[in-house]
C-alpha cells in the first residue's frame, strides 16, 4: 500500500530538505529569528499568562489504543523522609513513567518517517532503540519561543466545537486569521483550535480520540506558504481521523515532520486561551513552549504558556 | 536532633504563612503580577534565547546516592513502526522513567517539610503516596514566566567557579547585583550562578554533587527582603553542602519552601547565559520556566529559557 | 463505615497472630515443612509440567480501573547493539515498568490492612512509601514450593465457567475435593478454579474484571480448618465481586492476609492445568510458585508451575 | 573486527540449529523431558528448599556501566488506601521499573546475536524495538523445572572464591563433578559456582562486576557434550572478563545462546546452596527456575529454588 500520487505531489511542493543546509536538524524552527522574537515581545500587552498543558496524571488522554503510549504513572519515592535523622528537615521525592507523546506534547521531527526517510532526507534507520534519534532528536530544538497566533477555527466558523468530520482547510485558517485580525507571519507558531479537547475535558476519552476533527491534507501547503515555525492544536490525532483519502493515514504528519521539518503539537488545551483572546480582542502573543531535552527523543511533553 | 534556635529565628522573620490567604498554595509566585510580566517583556531587547536545561539522559547528574532519584531511562516503544500496513507512514514513539528531581528541575513547595508542616502551615501528612501533595502540588504553579535576573556571583567575585566551601551570602548577591547594574525587584526570578555545574559538564559527577558551594543560611532573608518569586542555581544541592551549622542539613530548603513558600530550581546550566549576559552587558531578561503539571507533584523537570 | 460484626466474628476464629511467634513475618507459609515438600515430591508421577502464568504484555488484564496498577510496559534498551565494535557479538536488553499486582501475582501479606493493622498485629503504618513494608515484605517469602491441589470447582459443579454471581463456598470446595479424590492437607497450596479467566482469554477484559465469581466470605474458615499454606485462583478479584454483604468490600482479603497471614494468588491461568488433571485423573502435584524478592514488596508477579 | 577462526571452529562443533526442527524456539530446553523431571523428583530427599535469587532493590548489582540495565526502582502506588471509604479494608500496591537483566536473571536466546543471526539461524533483525523478539522470546520458555546439579568449582578447587583471572575450564567442571559424586546428564541444569558473588554481598559492587572469573571459551563444548539444558552461575559477566582471547568479547554468550540455543543464568546466589550441598553431601536436586513470561523478552528476572 504505497503512498498515493496526491501525497507525493504535495510533498514535492512543501519539501524543505536542504533549505537550511545538509547538516540542519531543526527545520522550520530556523524561521524563529531574533527579530521574530522581538516582534513577539511587542505582542505582550496585558502581561496575562495562559498555560496550555493538560494536567499530567494517570487519568490522561491515552485510552490504551496506541501501544506503549502510556499515561503518566506518578509515584512517590520518598514521603516526608527524614534523611538526616529524627526531627530534621524531611523530603518528599517523586518519579514518573510516561510516554513522551502521552499528554500535551511536541512531536519531534523523527516521530514519523515515510518511504524510508526522515527530515532532510536522512535514513529512517538512523532512529534506533539504543541510539534513538541520531539526528533531529527533540533536544536539538533548543529554544522554542516565538510569536504565537491563535487560529480559532471553531469560533470563526461559529462552532463551540467543530463536528468530528470537519477537516480544517486553508479557507478555515483564513477565516480564523480574519477573526484574529492578523496575518500569520514567518516564524510564527500557529495554534489551531477545533474545540475537540472539550470531549476529553468532559470525561469522554474515547470520543476525544476518534473520530476527530483535525487538519486537512491541504493544510500543510498553507503553513508552508506562510512559513510558520510550528503548529499545534487541541486534538489527539492532529489531523482529521479517519483521513480524507481512504487508507492514506497520517499524511499531514508525514508532510509536516518529514517533508517540511516542522514540529507538531497535540493535546494542547486552547479553551482558556480562546476565552482570553476573545476578551482581549487580539489573538497574538509571546508563546514559550520548551520541550524537555530528551537526548534523541522523538517527542517531549511540553507545558506551553501564552503571554498576552 | 531538633532544629536549632538559629533556624527558628530566621524562620519567623521570613515566614509568609497566611500572607496570601489561608487557601493559598503557590506562595511567592503570587508576586508575579501582570505588571511584573509587562516589565519582563520590556527586558527583551535582542531577541536572543538561551536555554538553561541540561540534556535528559541516562548519564545525568544523579550518582545513585539519593535513593529513587533516578536519571532518565529513555526507551523507544516503537521505531519506524508501520501501524497501518507496509509502505505507509511509520511512527517512532518513546517513553521515559525518571525522578522528577533528577535533572534540571523545580522543587515544588511540598518537596520538604519540617516540624510536621509544609507551606502555609498545612500538615506534612497531607503529602501521601497515593494522594501525593493534596495541596501545593507542582501543577498549581500554572505559569512561571517573569523577569529573570542573573546574579553571577562567580563572575562578580572573580571566579570561574566558586570554591566548594563558598556559601553565597547576601553580600555576594549584592556584588552580583552591582555587576548586573540592576536591583532585584518584587516578582523577579533570581538565577544565582556559582559555576559549580562546570564539574558535571567536565564529567566529574561525584565532585559536582559533594562538597558543593551553594546558598548560605543567610540568603533566604535577603530573598525575602527583595520579595523574589523564585530562585534557581547551578548546583545539585542548592545550598552549601556540607552545611554551615553542623548537623543542620537543608535549612535553606526548609526556609524557602516551607516558611516562604518559594520554589527552588536546581541543576540549571547558567554557563551559556553567563556568557550571553556578559556579552550584552545586561543581566535581566524574560524568563519562562514552566514546570510540567504533574498532579500532586513535589517537583518537576523544567526546560527554562531566558529571552534577552 | 466500620467493618460489621459478622466480619469480626470470623476474624476471631481464623486469627493466627502470635501462632508462629511475635517476630513471624510469613504466616501460613510456616506450614510448608520439609515433610510437606517430600510429600509433594511423591506427587510427581508423569513429570509433566504446566505453567500457570498469563503472558506479561501491554494488553494484560488491567483495564485502568485500579489506579497505578499498570500493565507491563516492556521496552528494549538495546537491540543487537555491538558494544565492543563492528562485527562483534551484539546484545539486546530490555526493561519493564509494571504494577506488581498487575498480572499473575501473589498478594504479599502487607497488600491489605484493616482497623490499622497488618498481619501479626503490626501497625499498618509500618508500610510506607520509602520503607515500603518494614515487615512481611514479599522478599520474606523465601521459597514457595509445596504440594499443590487443584480444587476444580467449576468442573465439580458441572460448569465450564461458574456464573458471575457464584460465591465459592466450603461446600463447593468439598465437592472439588471429592472430584480430586484427595483431602487438602496442612501446608498444601490450594488452587481454586472458577473458569472466570476464560473471559480474559476471550478478550473480554471488562467482563473478566467485574462482576466476578470468587471466594465466599465463608471460605477463609475452611482454609483455616484445613491449614493450607496459600490459596490462588483464576480471577482478578479473588473473592466474589460485588461482595455478599453490602458495602463489605474485600473481607476475604482482610481475613486471609491480615488475620491468617496467608498469601493469595490472583489471575492464575488454571485452564491447561484443569485439562491435565482431568486427563491424568489426579489433582495433586508439586507446585513451585516463587515470588520475585522485591524488598518490602506488597506483592510480586509470579510464574507458577505445576509438576504432575 | 570480525570474530576469529577459533570462535567459528567451536561454533561449528556446538551448533544445534535444526536439531529440534526449523520451527524450534527453545533450543536445549527441549532436553528436559518428562523422564528427566521424574529423575529430578527422585533427587528430592530432605525437602529442604534453597532460594537462589538476590533481593530486588535499588542497591542492586548494576553499577551504571551498562546503559539502560537499571536496578529496580520499586515504588508504592497506594499505601493503606481505603478505596471503599473510611474504616474499610485498605490496600497497598506497588510498581517497579527495572532492567530485565539487572538482577538474578535468565538471558533469553535473543539476548545476543552474532554475524547477523540468532538461534536457529534466524535473522538478528527479527528482534525489534516494538515487536521485541519475534522468535525465541523468553515467554516461549514455558516451564523450566529440571534436575539441577551444583558444580561447585570454587570448593572443588580449594577456594572460597576463585581468583578474578580464573577461567572455568572443562577440567574444573569435571573436578566439580567428582566432588558432587555425579555425572551431569542430558537435560540437567548446571549451576557453576565461582564464589565471585561474595564480592557483591560484601558491598564491593565494582569489584564484583569487573574483572571477574567466569566460564572459559572452552566450557560450551563441555556443556554441549553433556547435553545440559541450561547453565547458570554466580557472576555478573557469566564468562571470564576480560576474555581469554584479546578483543574476543562475549564468545561464551554467542556460543551458548546463538549456536547451542542454551539459556544462561547470571547473578545467581549459590552461597547458601553450596553450604547446603556440602552439609547434605549431595549436589543434585530438583531446580525450579521459571522466567517471568515477558512476551518477546530477551531475558527475565528469575527467583530460582533448589529443592533438595
Amino acid at each position: 500500500m504505497a503512498l498515493p500520487p496526491e501525497f507525493h505531489d504535495i510533498a514535492r511542493r512543501v519539501n524543505n530538505w536542504g533549505r537550511w543546509g545538509e547538516a540542519d536538524e531543526i527545520g522550520t524552527l530556523n524561521l524563529i529569528t531574533d527579530e521574530v522574537v522581538r516582534g513577539a515581545a511587542a505582542d505582550i500587552r496585558s502581561g496575562r499568562r495562559v498555560p496550555l498543558a493538560l494536567p499530567l496524571q494517570q487519568d490522561g488522554v491515552q485510552t490504551g489504543v496506541i501501544p506503549g503510549r502510556v499515561n503518566p504513572l506518578h509515584t512517590m519515592v520518598a514521603v516526608n523522609l527524614e534523611i538526616f535523622g529524627p526531627d530534621t528537615v524531611a523530603t518528599s521525592d517523586d518519579a514518573v513513567t510516561m510516554g513522551l507523546q502521552a499528554g500535551t506534547h511536541w512531536d519531534g521531527l523523527t516521530h514519523v518517517s515515510h518511504s524510508g526517510r526522515i527530515y532532510n532526507g536522512r535514513p529512517a534507520a538512523s532512529v534506533t532503540a539504543h541510539g534513538r534519534a541520531a539526528f533531529s532528536g527533540i533536544e536539538k530544538a533548543r529554544h522554542i519561543v516565538s510569536r504565537g497566533v491563535l487560529l480559532d477555527v471553531a469560533r470563526a466558523r461559529g462552532f463551540d466545537r467543530l463536528p468530528e468530520g470537519h477537516a480544517v482547510t486553508p479557507e478555515d485558517l483564513e477565516a480564523a486569521e480574519e477573526l484574529a485580525k492578523t496575518t500569520v507571519r514567518p516564524g510564527d507558531i500557529a495554534l489551531v483550535r477545533t474545540g475537540q479537547i472539550q470531549r476529553y475535558l468532559a470525561g469522554e476519552k474515547e470520543a476525544y480520540a476518534f473520530p476527530s476533527s483535525g487538519l486537512s491534507l491541504r493544510a500543510p501547503e498553507w503553513f508552508h506558504a506562510r512559513d510558520v515555525a510550528a503548529v499545534a492544536n487541541d486534538t489527539l490525532t492532529f489531523e482529521i481521523f479517519p483521513p480524507e483519502i481512504e487508507n492514506l493515514w497520517m499524511p499531514v504528519h508525514a508532510l509536516d515532520l518529514v517533508e517540511m521539518g516542522m514540529q507538531q503539537g497535540q493535546n494542547w488545551n486552547l479553551e482558556e486561551l480562546s476565552e482570553a483572546c476573545a476578551e482581549e480582542g487580539r489573538y497574538t502573543f509571546l508563546l514559550s513552549a520548551m520541550p524537555e531535552p530528551f537526548v534523541g527523543g522523538a517527542g517531549s511533553p511540553v507545558a506551553p504558556v501564552a503571554v498576552l
